[in-house]
């Protein structure tokens, strides 16, 4: 063998064939149904990437859109024209009233040693939270890993600054899971706080990453408990305050929130779709949510869903592929903050529609593993079937379980729900956070979601279940 | 329901229903054959990621390990201290003879229009360039996008610079194999320049992605066809290019190179084990390259193989995990230049061992999806057989055909070789340029990767084929 094929030939090769095996498509004669079509909406999708252009458009002309901001407005106009601008059929808004928090300019925190000195740290209010009073909240710290453990310190947590620092756990294989474990502090610590006498709640970010940014969220209150302010604190934050903590017990802390909650408001859901040629009154609708928390561009969380839904749908329109029922897209308002948009969406009189799935998009950007299915062990194996139409780009896992929050009162009306499944060990690096912007999300990766929405989707839409 | 159950629970509920759907560790009293095992290695190994602080201290500490350079000198030392520190068995270096080719502190390309403007653009040798005469080459411009086309241009090709701006087919559905449909361009574009006449070759980056930075790599020359210099020019120059030769057909470009061959040099691949309690002559190789290109770190172009491996084999012996079949780590060199390494450690006489795989993981250090299985259908059975294993972190999909390049010679030999398949979509994003750094790595994401290897491994150890 000469030396050109030792030095090239064979290891380009053999390192070619580490990619070739994830090419899944056959070039067989005889295809498999819908085969066809979905080779040409991988095709078709891959060559352009628009799913990413949109959320390019909607990240940086419109930004972080807090349900119940001039942003939030603005992204159900963009939606309407998009779908609009794409030729969706009967694209139109149906309204809801969403609650209208918002994030004051002052949001500040110092660490004040004993001896005096002051240290500033990045906090960020969680979403509901109360203000301080002008002046701030002073007080001393104490760290606690679980409401238990601040039950049993008792009278020490009197008029104290709660500190809730239980890290998600990182042996868990799903961050979803890790995440699950913690995100308790987030929503219910203002409440355990002010039982145990505590002033305010300091939250450890929900992110397994170690970085200074502080990541929001929904915490709730409780009508019989006083209301306390609640502010997350980033994990290095957090870190410090742990380290400091331990050569320093009466370390205080100062924290100044602004925010507020104003009088409800009303906003909308955006919807469009292609209308089915042959059994119309059948509906699958995909979806994801077009509010966001205001911190990033709320780029994955959920920029991604709303972009992967418009995208599905127009990959489907320019390649002629009509559904036989009506695929519809609705992009969801507040999801992040009482799911006014799916419940609304789920009373609304759809005319003696049938809606027999609702496909939800809301984990992120991320290169698409298969669909979560919400359905019994007869209707299951009717979606799993298609996972062969999602092999090729190796999104072919459907597994029993899922659905989304925005379609879980449709659930509740015995709908199907569905969640696409993606990779999701980035996720909570981003989430309701300042991290959560465009250049985290991959073009490839984003379309490969909508592809897979289309895939699906259009499988369903021909042969119902 | 109350407020809160609306606004917490069932958003919290629903959306952590997305994520624990990737959670597949079942708690079943009768578990299958070492699915305990593999437990273990999956929460060890998320636990603190050590993966990624290894590959940290070799991207910061060392850096890029161009074969026969002090940095991969380096990088054999790390490696033997390294695997002494964790106590591995029979660490030893072996070695081998490599190339030495040097790229120049000279770098340099301007375009100059026919009005007389110069443009500088980001250029960079391609490995085993000559380099140009001191002055530089200055000449007009053909841009082909195949060898066919600069074929059918005959004479026009005459003492001009030929610019390849052939791209990779973004429709393919893995970047693998639009790498292969393009890579022809930098491997022979050179000889392909020169046999048309043309006096240096300028070659599009091999990725999708549009930047501003040009991707290395090699390229070879034949005895009996003149040598010119070849470079590669950033997908950003690249278009810029095209957009400017469309109104300026007559275009010049000023390339300077002072990149050279120096003599062969000796270098080490790099050894470690755990010994086989039983069957210690039968040995399951993993490894990856410790060469890597002069830009970035080489951070997922190999230092993830290197990692994913060491890693590999500490969580089976942090946990007290014994192979009863040597587990062998091997950090072969030079497998960008001529797989010196692989050639090598194939020839060794390992006295009268019994090789019974090679695993390679030179992909980069993404989400593992699963194995490519080089083996005919008698064997492959034997390996697919513990997907089960896998799928617990999604990385079950061991499908027929794999290998990798510096386990190659081993595959002619009847080893059956196995490639590390994960989730390729960024890895061309990085792929031999400065942008293959640390910081484009996910900790979990790589520890991912070793955990699959250390299960993949141990359960082959333990069982044979």
């Amino acid at each position: 063998m000469n030396l050109y094929r030792i030095l090239v030939v064979v290891p380009l090769i053999l390192f070619l064939s580490h990619f070739n095996s994830l090419s899944q498509i056959k070039d067989t004669t005889k295809s498999k149904l819908y085969e066809g079509e979905a080779r040409r909406i991988i095709a078709e999708g891959l060559k352009t990437c628009q799913a990413y252009r949109m959320l390019e458009d909607l990240s940086l002309n419109i930004g972080p859109r807090l349900v119940g901001s001039p942003q939030a407005a603005k992204a159900v106009e963009w939606g309407k024209q998009k779908m609009e601008s794409l030729g969706f059929q009967n694209v139109h808004t149906e309204p809801c009233t969403v609650p209208h928090w918002v994030r004051g300019a002052v949001e500040e925190a110092s660490i004040i040693t004993t001896r005096g000195e002051s240290i500033s740290i990045n906090i960020c209010a969680l979403g509901g939270s109360i203000a301080t009073p002008e002046d701030g909240i002073y007080a001393e710290i104490l760290q606690v890993k679980s409401f238990d453990d601040l039950k049993t310190l008792g009278e020490e947590a009197n008029g104290k600054i709660i500190f809730f620092n239980r890290p998600m756990d990182p042996s868990k294989i799903s961050p979803g899971e890790a995440y699950g474990g913690a995100v308790n502090q987030r929503g219910s610590g203002a409440v355990e706080a002010a039982k145990a006498g505590g002033v305010a709640a300091l939250i450890r970010s929900m992110t397994m990453q170690l970085d200074d940014v502080p990541h929001t969220g929904s915490m709730h209150y409780m009508d019989t408990i006083p209301k306390v302010p609640a502010a997350a604190i980033s994990t290095m934050g957090a870190n410090m305050l742990d380290s400091l903590l331990a050569i320093d017990k009466n370390l205080k802390i100062k924290i100044k929130l602004s925010c507020q909650t104003l009088p409800d408001i009303e906003s909308a859901n955006v919807i469009g779709e292609l209308t089915g040629t042959e059994k119309p009154e059948e509906v699958i609708v995909i979806g994801g949510h077009l509010d966001s928390w205001d911190q990033g561009h709320g780029a994955h969380d959920d920029g991604a869903g709303c972009v992967h839904s418009i995208e599905a749908l127009r990959l489907l329109k320019e390649l002629g592929l009509r559904p036989k029922r009506t695929i519809r897209v609705v992009l969801f308002m507040n999801e992040e903050f009482g799911l006014n948009g799916g419940i609304a969406y789920a009373k609304e009189d759809h005319h003696g529609e049938k809606h027999i799935c609702a496909i939800e998009t809301d984990a992120g950007g991320f290169t698409p593993r298969g669909f979560g299915v919400g359905a019994d062990s007869v209707n299951f194996p009717r979606f799993a079937r298609w996972s062969y139409l999602l092999d090729p780009i190796d999104a072919g896992r459907i597994t029993r379980g899922g659905g989304g929050a925005d379609i879980s009162e449709l659930a509740k009306l015995g709908v199907i729900t569905i969640g696409l499944r993606v990779d999701g060990q980035r996720y909570f690096d981003y989430h309701h956070s300042g991290n959560d912007t465009i250049d985290k999300v991959h073009p490839r990766e984003l379309e490969l979601g909508a592809i897979a929405i289309a895939i699906f989707s259009y499988a369903i839409a021909q042969e119902g279940i």
